[in-house]
């Protein structure tokens, strides 16, 4: 028996999500049908580092399982994709210690946010980017990201439908990247609670709206109280970027 | 009355192509839809520079109509996008005169062709760029484009259930612009027979792979035999980028 360690990309778009569920199109779902059929039906389980919502990308989601079968690394990648749909991707496939877990091991995470700044919009990217097209202050964006900065009780930017009793977490890091006409919202954290990045750039939109200052972010923090932030962006921009392990800084 | 022209981008990853068909979800039929709709269930005609195929994505696609309804150009704009699904984009509505066509006043039509050569695929780019993992050789590809310059019989280039009597055409410049891992075929012409840009793409691949040389290209143009050019690269790569009317070289 051997613990396999997976590193994948999925398109979100024309999924329910990434967790199984009784209907409904999911990442976990056809990974998992696609392992029972190579281990000739026996009933195979995926741990992943973590859900994503319907409509939210994985450019390095990582999930584990074990297997009795002898493959090697490599094969297992060739064999997987052979048979999943073209949007999802199996990028690598790593053996490791028994002892290692998908979520349990992640010691952080990166998420990044996609919008698309441009006038007119783009029926390329309508389903990876957020399409917004109103004047906004880059500037303050920037500064108001610097108040996530450290360790906080992130209530006031967690879903009220958060079942975690314990929500403090820490942001290492959370860059805004300009590109053209794409600005990307980088953050990097110990760990997120539901929908927290996606209330995270809400709030930061609101700030470069100049509905609030860069300061509020402060008070919101203080707060912890949901009701204190109120957007969510739309899932359609977010994309799970990375998990990081111990030893695997990069 | 007026005659309006109308500039649209679309993806055509959900389209069983832009003509009208008696089934299937079409560029035309959805547009003409909306267009009825807003004349009160009157129907109206639009006439495109020319059509493109399930899959085949359009930057700059050209269509006229004519309406007796009193609607600013940006209003129209407007209008139709708030109608239209969200993989139409009406870039820009224009007045023009009643002489003017979208097919015959054209002078000038410009294709891009999108390959990623990355030796993964990309599930975001899965329908918008031809995923070409191997070796390429974009010299060759280069020196070959050159003997496309000109103006050539192309029956060799077309779909053999191509209905236009007359083959010659003019190609004015065929670049290869390579960005990252992504190559670009850059080809405008007077105007292109059915699958022509397709089946050049694919034949320049040939030579990228090495199957072909350059000079070969000069031999099947000349042999004016559709079974000398025998790839037609994939839909879901091409991009009608532009059509160029008099007056407008841009």
């Amino acid at each position: 028996m051997a613990r396999m360690k997976v590193t994948v990309a999925y398109d979100g778009t024309e999924f329910a999500g990434y967790q199984i569920q009784p209907s409904g199109r999911t990442v976990q779902g056809i990974i998992q049908s696609v392992l029972q059929k190579m281990h000739k039906g026996e009933p195979i389980s995926i741990a992943a580092s973590g859900r994503t919502d319907a409509g939210v990308h994985a450019v390095g989601q990582v999930f584990h399982f074990d297997s009795d079968l002898s493959i090697y690394p490599d094969a297992w990648c060739k064999a997987l994709n052979a048979m999943l749909p073209n949007d999802i991707l199996i990028r690598k496939v790593e053996e490791v210690s028994p002892s290692f877990h998908s979520r349990f091991s992640a010691v952080s995470k990166e998420y990044h946010y996609k919008l698309l700044t441009s006038k007119q919009a783009d029926v390329f990217k309508r389903n990876h980017m957020l399409h917004y097209s109103y004047a906004i202050n880059v500037d303050d964006i920037k500064r108001a990201a610097l108040f996530f900065l450290g360790t906080y009780d992130f209530t006031s930017f967690s879903s009220a439908r958060s079942e975690v009793a314990d929500k403090v977490r820490t942001i290492y890091a959370l860059d805004i990247v300009e590109e053209g006409e794409q600005l990307t919202f980088q953050i990097k954290g110990s760990g997120f609670l539901y929908n927290m990045v996606r209330i995270i750039v809400g709030t930061l939109l609101e700030v470069g709206s100049g509905k609030r200052k860069p300061e509020d972010i402060q008070h919101i923090l203080v707060g912890k109280d949901r009701s204190l932030a109120r957007k969510t962006a739309p899932a359609h921009g977010l994309y799970l970027h990375q998990v990081n392990y111990q030893d695997k800084p990069e």
